[in-house]
């Protein structure tokens, strides 16, 4: 019965990117695990392990990831965390005038009324601290993205593309593999065959108590990261990267590859300057029912993408 | 910019049947109008009107209707009105041993956390005065509806067969018509042409300051009802009816008459005892992304469809 507990897997994001000259050090990995930790303690998570490499330093969160290159953050977390709470004790920390861009995300929650605070909630928060505009990609009475950014000039570079999959209901192997009580870090290892999925990546991973699976890899100054809830009813997988998929042809296979290893009823693919869900609508048994298209002024092309499976079955009532 | 307000149309509704031998004037009917307003008043509603036949009396109220036969009665309400709080005053004026049935339902809201209970809070005040029975028809993620039964048996009538058409971003002249600054109760009829439409009603009609219109309907124990919130990004239109959809060839045809006017991005069918979609799903413009049968101890058939109109156009962020 264990697996029928809910935790809401949908994720808050924050990334940051900074003028490095601007800030001591120069570098905002040089300012250590315990500068991060306590960001991290401001929205109630906790740092559990951390890998890295010349470019980036992972962190596994309690609640989801942080990844911290010299001159930028991204920050994950899901629950009832107020990632907002972690942005503004950063920003307290330092002159916002260092802040060259700053995104953050909110997906809609599978139970909004069990949240802490709103998205405009957060927006006012974060406001009277920093200003800018928002946007909601998709519509409320479907799956939809909050977007907040500062008003500041910004030019994306080149390479600077990401991608965000979010899986709802997952089925067959994947559900079998994270909702049993015999699950092991190694036969969750064996599901995913890293060393396919994500040839080279180092890899950081933990298994939550009883359910749940949160893993972080990194190669040079590329990550990717997956968050799982299986929990019956509410199952939430997400994925993300900022793999560059429209250039390597095997990474543009590699969101199509983990929706086919996940086997979700629904999902979203939200993409920063990287149309990467064409080779998805082509091939796969979903049906594309929402999408939304545009270009925020501090230069991202943001294509958001709402899939259902087409429909081919007669559902039960859930007892509750 | 007033269309911009949001108004949650989202309803909550409670249907009642009462063994008259043991209610005191032996109907439901003569406990008159101050105590149904009495009723109407404990979730913050009231009365604005009523109409009346020889079967049935229907009062139009601040949030959505109330209807009331001699052994039954239906209320439904919208906004942030608390039903079940109504339904227990009802209960608290009987023996509970008079009710031979009581369903409570709630749809999926646009914010469900500017909602003063949930679901669940309302089901566990409910069972402090009746015990029952919890349904979820539909995904979290996706629309849904809760249905909530007490466990007593049974037995429907034959005729007794009910539709609800719940629709999502009308577009089109409704839209027009119910989001002018000029609208007119004389425009509003005109579009519906209740003659044609519901031929042989009363009508009963309101038309809500900025905007938002509701219309009862009657004719011998038969009832229609349309609510209107028409705001822009949250528009919602609800119709329900207990006409027998499935026997009379024109009925069948109601709701998708309906969906033509309104042309709803998305909605909802949830039918009782009424398998009245497959008309709609043949011919809409519009993809079943869902669908749930199920049949209640209680002997109702239920069948919840949730229809995606087909993609055809990439949209922009809505900017907040």
């Amino acid at each position: 019965l264990g697996v029928d507990l809910f935790f809401e897997g949908s994720e808050k994001k924050i990334e940051v990117v900074v003028a490095r000259e601007k800030i001591e050090g120069q570098c905002l990995r040089l300012l250590g695990d315990s500068f991060w930790g306590k960001i991290v303690e401001d929205c109630n998570a906790q740092i559990l392990s951390k890998i890295s490499n010349d470019s980036v330093t992972a962190y596994l969160l309690s609640e989801s990831s942080l990844f911290v290159w010299d001159d930028r953050f991204v920050m994950i977390t899901c629950g009832t965390t107020v990632l907002v709470n972690s942005i503004m004790s950063f920003l307290k920390k330092f002159d916002t005038s260092i802040i060259e861009s700053l995104i953050f995300q909110r997906k809609n929650e599978y139970f909004s009324h069990l949240q802490k605070t709103s998205f405009l909630d957060d927006i006012d928060n974060l406001q009277k601290m920093i200003k800018g505009k928002s946007y909601r990609f998709g519509d409320l009475d479907g799956h939809h993205n909050y977007l907040f950014h500062i008003d500041r000039p910004f030019k994306p570079a080149k390479e600077d593309k990401t991608s965000e999959l979010l899986m709802y209901h997952i089925k067959g192997e994947a559900k079998e593999v994270f909702s049993s009580q015999r699950q092991t870090l190694e036969t969750i290892r064996n599901f995913f065959n890293f060393e396919e999925l994500l040839p080279g990546f180092i890899i950081d991973d933990y298994l939550f108590d009883p359910f749940g699976y949160s893993v972080n890899a990194i190669k040079d100054s590329y990550y990717a990261t997956f968050h799982i809830t299986p929990e019956a009813d509410t199952s939430y997988v997400s994925f993300e990267t900022n793999l560059n998929n429209d250039e390597d042809p095997e990474n543009r296979k590699l969101l199509g590859k983990v929706i086919e290893m996940f086997k979700p009823t629904t999902f979203d693919i939200v993409s920063f300057n990287s149309d990467d869900n064409s080779d998805v609508q082509s091939s796969s048994c979903h049906q594309l029912v929402n999408q939304i298209k545009d270009i925020l002024d501090i230069g991202y092309h943001v294509n958001f993408c709402h899939f259902i499976e087409k429909q081919n079955k007669v559902g039960k009532a859930v007892v509750i």
